[in-house]
């Protein structure tokens, strides 16, 4: 099943990571403990709105590029099928 | 503040007063109480991504839909200086 935590936390994860940040860095810089926002990123603890906010702050993201950024990854992972399909015709 | 349960929030409430349902009706197919899909419709509580899921089924919506609508309306609540001078150009 297709969890939204997870794509949140995938896409603030490669986004720290391409911006060669630690999760130290951008823990402080959003206010949250280094473990929260570990566990935020591995998928296993849902953000509070307020929180992802302050992350993607620290990461100098804006909210609508995140959610932009799940909405493909999510229409991806919806629809192999139709995928499989154009791919054959 | 722009907050991410205030969109999710306002888009399930939408797309179910679109097919003319009630609070009971969607809470009964999401297995979540009507008081729980209310706040989450306020923007008042954080659905998990479980219930989530659930909710977005029970509206027979995939939830790349959902995620796509908040984007529009989080890139559209993001640049209202933008929009202002495009409206005036």
């Amino acid at each position: 099943m297709t969890l939204l935590r997870t794509h949140i936390g995938s896409t603030l994860r490669s986004a720290r990571v391409a911006q060669g940040r630690t999760l130290r860095d951008v823990a402080k810089g959003a206010r949250v403990s280094l473990g929260y926002l570990s566990e935020v990123e591995r998928g296993q603890k849902e953000a509070s709105s307020e929180l992802l906010n302050s992350i993607c702050a620290a990461l100098e993201l804006q909210l609508s590029a995140v959610i932009a950024d799940i909405s493909l990854q999510l229409k991806a992972s919806e629809a192999p099928t139709l995928s499989v399909v154009e791919d054959a015709a």
